[in-house]
């Protein structure tokens, strides 16, 4: 992996990534004269046990661009600067211009509830020059180096006192909100363990107490044994659509050794997960022949600086639609009460993913 | 009130409900003749600490019906039966022809996971029998006796030794996925305290063993003394849109007394719990001059024999919009973390919603 660090006019960092070196003297360009705000807040939710953040200026950001624009994309034309420069790069990983967290986010006026600044980083992840594909489109060797890129964002992002959690996502399709095509992702660097994560490290620790073995290490054990949730195994990775699946079609994939962190992984095991990966996504391309929306999340060990054996990195896919045409709506049942209904069972999903032959290189 | 219990002929409950007493002899028709099934189960998701239910025999339930057939009107036409017999009633409420959950679901097969039947009860509010109209539309007396309705559900429903947890929720608009525009809610009665209320009651579980007060009571107090995010305010109910909002224009609407459930108001305080929700209501169509989609939550004390002097009886909103024609969608932050991210500031939606003008009788 060779990486480039620049730094855009409006003050933003923008860092270039590629398989092969990347030449000195690129200038990082930006859309933006000034950075677009940083004035959020976190105010504690004394119910739930959460925070909750506040950036109002992301109100009226970018929303559905005309087709000819595209900020992901390099510049071409000087007078229309776009986010990234013309060059030989293959992945680029910019400071959001509308960030949700910024480290330099003001101390906000107090409220009845517990305050403070919306400290953290918010980075786009564009996964490659081209304007259309996909994730899973991308060559195998494309897709080991950008869980090279996210392993390298674990550890510099993680290193900052202020961040506790890395987290890197993608959301897919217009059906989950999605406003640009190109392809991308972003990283949230948090200033506290989110309550997602939080809950599944604290079931993985008590787990671990219990039995001296991780609790995912021993669900992909016996995901493997059972089978018939399977759609993809090799030596060093795994996906499946787990047993307790809340979203149909929804897969995990994993390392098979409990990595706490992609930081973790060996660069066997990152082409392994990366294999694990593209499958999976090519296998929801050719589901029902139509890029398949989602959101995908990396949940991995916290950068709180306390050990965490707990941990075991996965990628947790949440699929749009529940059946071709017809999106899986989170209503009353599983917004209000937490209760996810399933309308299809896992092993029904896995047999139909498991059964789409593609070709992962 | 009054209410009178029926039988359709596949089985199910219909329960009638008026301000005036309702005759005897009314028939329940059913538009199907047999139940539309009862196989579901729930799966324990390790990781997360909840049940998943799975309900396969919903997949290919209705969706979007043609307009001339509305199964939540009054049977008109014998050979077309709907789900409501013609007669002089103002609620009804009939046990769902595809329940996500059933008192009847029978022992799933194990799996790798702690693994259960589906059993409780899934109920269909239909608030009125105008097919068109809302919730917030009818009359202040028609609402009160909604909310008499739920306090009824609640006595009946948490009396049954399988329940331990009774969730009257609403979802409003195609926008969260509701097939039928007939004016109507739903009623959940699980057989577990689902895991968004059990947070909320541990919180205030904890609050009310440290303070002596409830949570909810002395966020009331302050949202009164703070003034900037109140909606709606009388001598026994409040509507606010809380410090913590995580949606924009969320709004709470609670009784000002500490009553743990809908069943523990009295008569004045029905009313002024029914006076709150349909201002609210009316100021959220009147905001952007169009039926505002949303999820209305309800919460209250479970019925799982404990006391519960924590809980506060409250109703949650969630709307769709977080500006005109803009959906707040749940992605990677709010899906896979838990961190909601809000554009909008609580005390600027309370504003422009305390500005709106209604008539509420």
């Amino acid at each position: 992996m060779h990486k480039r660090e620049l730094r855009k006019p409006d003050g933003r960092r923008l860092l270039l990534y590629g398989r092969a070196p990347i030449p000195a003297g690129l200038e990082a360009p930006s859309p933006a004269s000034t950075p677009g705000g940083d004035g959020s807040h976190l105010r504690w939710h004394p119910l739930r046990g959460e925070w909750v953040a506040y950036a109002s200026h992301r109100q009226h950001r970018t929303f559905l661009p005309p087709p000819a624009y595209d900020p992901l994309a390099p510049t071409l034309d000087p007078a229309l600067p776009t986010e990234l420069p013309a060059g030989p790069y293959d992945v680029a990983v910019f400071e959001n211009l509308f960030p949700t967290l910024s480290l330099a986010a003001p101390a906000p006026r107090g409220t009845l509830v517990p305050t403070r600044p919306g400290a953290g980083v918010c980075e786009v992840v564009v996964f490659t020059q081209a304007r259309e594909g996909s994730l899973g489109a991308l060559p195998l060797d494309h897709v080991t180096l950008i869980l090279e890129v996210w392993a390298d964002r674990y550890r510099e992002l993680g290193a900052l006192d202020a961040i506790e959690y890395v987290y890197p996502f993608e959301n897919r399709g217009v059906e989950v909100g999605v406003t640009l095509a190109h392809p991308h992702g972003q990283i949230y660097a948090y200033p506290f363990v989110p309550p997602i994560p939080a809950r599944e490290l604290q079931a993985q620790r008590e787990y671990l107490a219990a039995h001296g073995r991780g609790l995912v290490d021993q669900l992909i054990r016996d995901e493997i044994d059972a089978a018939d949730r399977l759609v993809f195994l090799s030596d060093l990775a795994a996906a499946f659509v787990p047993v307790c699946a809340r979203y149909a079609y929804e897969v995990w994939v994993a390392p098979r050794r409990p990595a706490p962190s992609l930081a973790d992984l060996d660069a066997q095991e990152q082409r392994a997960v990366a294999e694990a990966l593209k499958t999976v996504l090519l296998k929801y391309d050719a589901l029902w022949q139509r890029p398949f929306p989602y959101v995908m999340a990396v949940h991995q060990a916290p950068t709180d600086g306390g050990p965490h054996p707990e941990a075991h990195v996965h990628i947790e896919f949440y699929p749009a639609y529940r059946m071709p045409g017809r999106l899986k709506y989170l209503a009353g049942s599983e917004l209000g009460a937490g209760v996810f209904t399933a309308d299809t069972l896992p092993e029904d999903t896995a047999r139909e993913l498991r059964g789409i032959e593609v070709t992962c290189e």
